[in-house]
Parts: C-alpha cells; sequence; structure tokens
C-alpha cells in the first residue's frame, strides 16, 4: 500500500486524485493540504503541510504556485519522494527543486497525460527531419473560457520538444495580425483558442509542400491527469534521488 | 456566348480563370489586362484596361488595389457589369463601387467559393441562438507561408456573418499571450495559422457546456474562386445595376 | 417546483440526470424506476412505474427498450407529459407512442443536445443546395468502445435531417470494401469509429470540387443530454396534447 | 542528369512527373510509356516498354497492374534500377520483383510521400506502448469520388506499420453496422469516406480513457507523390542491387 500525502487536495484536480486513489486498492492518502481544513475527505487537512507528522511514501502536488514553497520546505526535511504538477513556477523553485532532487526521487511535468508525453518524445524525434524538408511548423491549443494564461503550459512543453533535436532553435510567435509580409522560416506559431468548458485539444501542425501532417491531442476529462501523477507516484517508489519527468514513467 | 475582359490576366488567379474558361463552351475571354503584356494568353493584352475598344458582356477582375481604379473608371464609361474580386480595397474604392453600382450590375465578395458563402448564411442564422445558449465563438483559418496578412479577408467575412444578426456584436481579438484573465463574453478569438502551401481552410468554433460544434471549410486548389467569378459573370447577364454578392449567386 | 419522475434512475444517463435536478432549484425528482431498488438516490425507486401512485408533472426516460412498454402503460393511464430519450425503439413501440401522443404531450429525440438538434435543422436547409451543387454526403461518428450498435442513432438522425429535404432520397452506405467502383450520387456513405471513452463524435461532411465543408459535433459528457432532456421536461409543461421533438425546445 | 523512363506517361501521375522534371534541371525524361503513342510529351513514346533502346538511369513507374509484366520483362534484360509505384500488383508479381531485386536496385511503395513514410515509422514505434497502456487504434481515410478500391493502399500500409512491431497483430475490420456488441480488443478498425475530389487524407486514432490521440495526413495534390518517385529515382543511383523502400528514401 502506497501513503500518499495530497498537496491541494481540495482544488478541482486534488478532488479527482482523490476520487481516483479512492478506487485503487493499492494506493491510500494518508492526509492532504488545503487551506480550507474545514472539508471531510476521508482522510486529515492541514493548512500546511509541514504541520503533518505522518509517515508517507509520496507526494503528489496540485497546488498553487504560493503553496510550493512550504511544499519544497518539507520535501528538504522529509527526502519524501514527490510528483511535482503545479505550473508556473518561478525561476527559483525550479532551481531548488533541482537542488532537492540530488537528495530526493523528485518528479515534474507540465503535462502528466501519457499522451501528451508521448507526442512530446516523438515530436523531438521527426521534427528536425521535417524542418529539414522544408515543412514549416504551428502550433494551436484549445482551453475552457476560465483558463488564464495564453499559450497554455503544454502548448510550451511541445513546442520545446520540437526544438528539442533542432540546430536552430525556432523563436515562438503568438500574433501575426500586426505584420504584413510572408511567415518566417525560423518561428513556431502558436494559437489559443478559449471558449466553454474544452478540457485541453493540442494539434502540431507540419505544413509541407502539398501536405500537411498533424499530430493531435484532446483530453477529455481531468481524470488522465490524475491518473498520470498517480502513475508517476508508483514509478517513485523505490527510485534513486534524482530528477525524474513523464517520459521516464512510459 | 458571354464575352469577358479579364483584370489581372497573368496573375495566379487569372491563369486559373483562363483555363477554366478555355474549357467553357458558353464564354470566351475577349481581352486581358496585365502589367507585363509580354505574354501570349490566347487573347489579346493591355496594359490599361482603359485602352480596351472590344465589346464585352462581362469584367472578372482578380487584379491588384492598384489597379482596381482604372477599372473603376472603365465601369464607369463602360457600363460593363463586373465582378470584382479583388481584396484590401480602400474605403474610397468601395464607395465608388456602391456609386457605379446604381447604374451597374456589380458583384463584389472577399471569397468566391460556394462552400464559404454557404457557411456565412449558416453562420448568420445560427450564431445569435448559440451565442444565447451560452455557446463562445472562435475562428481559426490555415493559409500558405506567402500569405502577407492576418488574419484572411475570408475569416473577417465569416466573423461579420457570425455578428450579421447578433443584437450585441462580438469584438475580434488576435492575440491573448499579453492578457492573464478569463475569456471575455463579447469577443470573437481569431487564430492564423501559416505554412506550406495550404491554399485555405476555415474553421468556426462554437464551444458551450461539454460540447463543441465546428463548422469548417477546406479549400483545395485556387479553381473553387475561378468558377465562382465565372458563375457570377454569368449570373450578372441580364440583371438590373445593383450591388451583389455572391449569396445571390447561390 | 417541476415533479418529475424518472425511468432507469440507475443508468448511466439517469445517474447523470439525478445530479443535475439535485443542483436545480425548479425541479424535483419525486419518483424513480428501476429493476435494482436496492439504492439510495434520494428519492423512493421502483421496479416498476405502474406502482408509482404519486403526483408528477413530467417523466424523464433514459431506460430501456424492455422497460419502454411499462412505460407507454403508465403514460396511456396517467397522462403525464413523457420525454422519452430511450432509442432503439420497436416499430410498434413508436406507433403506440404517436397515438398516445394524440391525448398527452410527449416529446422523443434520438439525441438531446442542442448541438445535434440545431446542426440537424441547418443540414436539413443546405444538402438540396450542395447535393445540386455535386456534393457528396458522408456521415464519420466515433463513440466509445463498449456501444453495442453501429453508426449511432444521432448519425442516422443526422443523415435523415439531410435526406429532409431532399427529392431524391439518398440511400445510407455501411461498407465500400467489398466494392470495386467508383462512388455513387445516390448514396451517404456512414463510417462508425469505436474507440476508449469518445462519448460521441458526428462529422457530416460535404465533399465537392477541390473544397470541402465539414459540420461536426462534438460531447465531451453526458450532461449535454441530461440538460437537454431537463430542459425538454420543463418547456412540455403546459402544453397542449402532441408530438414534440427537440427542434420545438430550441 | 539522370536520365529516365517513364512507365505510364501520359496518366493522371505521369503528366505530373513530366511536368516536375521538366522544371528539374538534373533530370530528364529519355523516353516515355504509354498505350496512347500519339501524344506530344516532349520525349518519344513508345507503347511497349520493351521496345525501347535507349540508355537510361532509372525508370519510374505509375502505370496499371496490367502494365507492369512488360515492367518486370524489360527490368530483367536491362537491369536499370525501377521506382514502382503502380498498386494492386498480384502475388506472383510481388514475388517478381523481390526476385529482380537480387540483381538490380528496385524501390517498392504503397504511398511516395514524406509525409506518410515518415508516419509509419513513427506509427510502427508507438502503437505497442499505447495499446499496451490501453488505447484502441482506428484508420479513417477519405479519397475523391472515383477511387475504386476501399480502403486505400496507404490505409493498410499504416495499418501494417501499427501492427509492425506488435506482438499479437491486430486483424482489420471494415464494417460494424452488422454486429451488436462491444469492439474487439484485437481490431483496427477501418473506415472510407469517399467524395468530391479529396486527394488523400488518413487519420489514425489512438482512442484511450478519457484522451485521443490522432496522427493524421493530408494530401493537396497528387504532386507529392511525384515528387517522392524523384527524389526515389535519385536515391537508386550508385546503390546496390537490393529491394528499398520510401523509408530508405527519407
Amino acid at each position: 500500500m502506497t501513503k500518499i500525502i495530497l498537496n491541494g487536495a481540495n482544488g478541482a484536480m486534488g478532488k479527482v486524485v482523490t476520487e481516483l486513489i479512492a478506487a485503487d486498492s493499492d494506493m491510500d492518502i494518508v492526509a492532504g493540504v488545503d487551506l480550507n481544513t474545514d472539508v471531510d475527505l476521508g482522510f486529515p487537512i492541514f493548512d500546511d503541510i509541514k504541520k503533518i507528522d505522518i509517515e508517507a511514501d509520496a507526494i503528489i502536488d496540485f497546488a498553487s504556485v504560493k503553496a510550493v514553497d512550504n511544499l519544497l520546505d518539507f520535501i528538504e526535511e522529509k527526502k519524501i519522494p514527490a510528483v511535482i504538477c503545479t505550473t508556473g513556477l518561478s525561476e527559483a523553485q525550479i532551481e531548488r527543486i533541482n537542488k532537492l532532487s540530488e537528495s530526493t526521487a523528485i518528479l515534474r511535468s507540465a503535462n502528466m497525460s501519457l499522451g501528451i508525453n508521448l507526442l512530446s518524445k516523438v515530436l523531438a524525434d521527426i521534427a528536425p527531419t521535417l524542418k529539414a524538408a522544408g515543412f514549416d511548423i504551428e502550433i494551436v491549443e484549445a482551453h475552457h473560457r476560465r483558463k488564464l494564461d495564453a499559450p497554455s503550459g503544454t502548448a510550451i512543453l511541445l513546442a520545446d520538444a520540437v526544438n528539442e533535436n533542432m540546430s536552430e532553435k525556432l523563436s515562438y510567435i503568438y500574433d501575426r495580425s500586426d505584420r504584413h509580409e510572408p511567415r518566417r522560416n525560423d518561428e513556431i506559431g502558436m494559437s489559443s483558442v478559449r471558449g466553454g468548458t474544452i478540457v485541453g485539444d493540442h494539434d502540431v501542425i507540419f505544413a509541407g509542400e502539398d501536405e500537411v501532417i498533424t499530430l493531435s491531442h484532446r483530453a477529455y476529462s481531468r481524470k488522465i491527469f490524475a491518473n498520470g501523477a498517480i502513475s508517476a507516484a508508483k514509478f517513485l517508489q523505490g527510485k534513486t534521488a534524482g530528477l525524474y519527468d513523464m517520459s521516464d514513467v512510459i
């Protein structure tokens, strides 16, 4: 039985993780962290992760940027393997995670789904060949109307994968309405659609001479991200200290 | 036999029109206009439309903004019905066309394809119902890497159709990367993909609560625009003076 | 407060309806029907709708074909307005519903979503024009791996809408692998994709000369069908006897 | 200067190859083969390839199944490297090609485009991982109304690539309308859309739990197949005897 501390227990993602672990006979949540401790989620809730003194095998984190500092203090002290899914971290936080991973197994990813992580491997593989053959690369993503940032962290993750093995890195461009010129060779155009309750669509488009290849991923529910985090927490069991990402889990 | 004057005879669209009329037993090009008169297209070429003194039943125009002034002078003098397909006209040119249409039958459209014009009728019909039901409206278009403007004139034509019967008009937004806030209710997001040789794709997306409707149009060659112009020239035969558009032809 | 009897209370759709009505201050479930009465759904459960003797304003039905006979007996006796969403009904059951609608307000539809019903109106409008212009019409639908029938009832609803105003009706074809000939003019090809947990995608494709128009609908959760049924139940309040469908509700 | 014999010189693909080679300063067509020899294509035309006694560096073949026997006789005698693009060959013809490749460099592929061949490599790589993770695999292809066979040779090429590294091969199914049961685990559903002038669209769909990955390829003109054949003919120059395919060229 893998014992989990859930950081961000009462958020949208926290609730999905709770539901999935409840149905998992190999895993149990022993404590949760949330600013609001006045809810009954079936396990003890703390308003600060540092107040927890319960033995655990892994931390799953889907909290806010602000809650991550306490999380990192806690990892530093307890050396519990951690799956960090909060996005939008500061440079300082990312650096500290890298440092902590020298003594603890930590996995961090901007997108926890199997599909996106598999696609990003494929993109790193094929993008240089297609670019050399004259294909232009563009990314279109679509998310729900409440999403605050654009483009999505996942779109950037995919663009970074496109660039990974490219000898000359492509730059990212978000708006062409103020230009009046042909497309440049050295760029990836990134477009963001917002509307309704779209969970997350991503299309990576390779447009060549009279042919277009599109690699697309469509999420139908947040469960896929929660499932990825749960698989990652299981993966970290028994692993040596180090910084992992979802491509290690696949 | 409908006798045609072709304005912009040696441009990309002019060549397609020429090819299609050559195969049409009911239509004939009697004269062409192009800055470069040193080509053999099978009909006499003039560098200025005003030099033409040949009887004609209609003008088809796929030229440049600059060539339109001479075209309008010629229509004013000759009163020959005209299909004007050049885009990016100035306010003054558009006003003059409106004035000329009081004495001559003129058809003007930003997109000559049957499909786009039919879709824009549908959009004007359904957009208010879907907006009232809480759907958000977004447009994504894709064109070849050499296209200079973004979004495309056709994307704007479609957005205008969405707005046509809307009691409160939606505004158009081209970039969300500099915001950090939820989607606004009163806008249409417009995204432009550029790459390869894509002739012209347009998706109009209605994103609601857990359902998405998409109306999309894909052009595979420029022939559809040339065919639309030829149908329009036939349509204008025998019509009374006035300003027509492709929805009249359908 | 609209009082509802829910037929098929413990099925996949019944649970979604229950959840949505629980959050609706204008509506209440006063009784449910399910073979399994040993569940606590917050309202009394009966294994046969005919055993219910509780006053109600409408019935919402998402049950099985077998349970519909009892439902129709009940409607005949009680004359309670009913929203019938069970698909795959026999000819005899459909005939009986038509007969019952002479004395009771009944709404029946193969798909309860706003989007699909709006699309089917659009299809009936535009299909004859596009067919006359030489466009071929095809439908592709995708559903989860557990779906038993193919093509989906909704795909057939959409094909029927295409045919609605067509002077010569198109026939439906489900397989071309055993032919070796060009496409016929008088048919709609219907393709069924099955996999994963896809809730329901439908693409209606109009393929013409060098242009393709696609009208597509994507469902992200079953909530849209439950919401449609709830709107329909409200719509039926105060309506005269008759047979209604979702296009009346929109 | 690479000297080419073009088998099937006056067919749809032959004409595109002729046009592209005319614009290529490194390549020249020295003879063509076509049943109809009464056309002026700018090079001598023969009604039987075996009548040709002109030195050549490579043969490009886009002919009919019937014309392939003469082609193979010719290759056997002359040992000229050949790019064979005709599809629908008999088992006997394929066997003979394999035999001939022991003494001559031959390249054969069901699809000559860079995009399709790259996708098939990717599919062979990722399909086992996705299948193991519970994803179902389906293929949808769309072609013009005149296409005789379904599914397309390219769809089968892609399905074969999916199976390439799969420990238990999946079988192909073309119709589910006569079943009434859940999707089987051991199959790839293949759907064929036919309409208009669609050059060739292929979607390979991986449908998992709440996420769908789609790899799609869209051809906008036959030029991509002609370009692939030309690249293949250049690739074969100086190669040792053997059977090659487009993945060697990429």
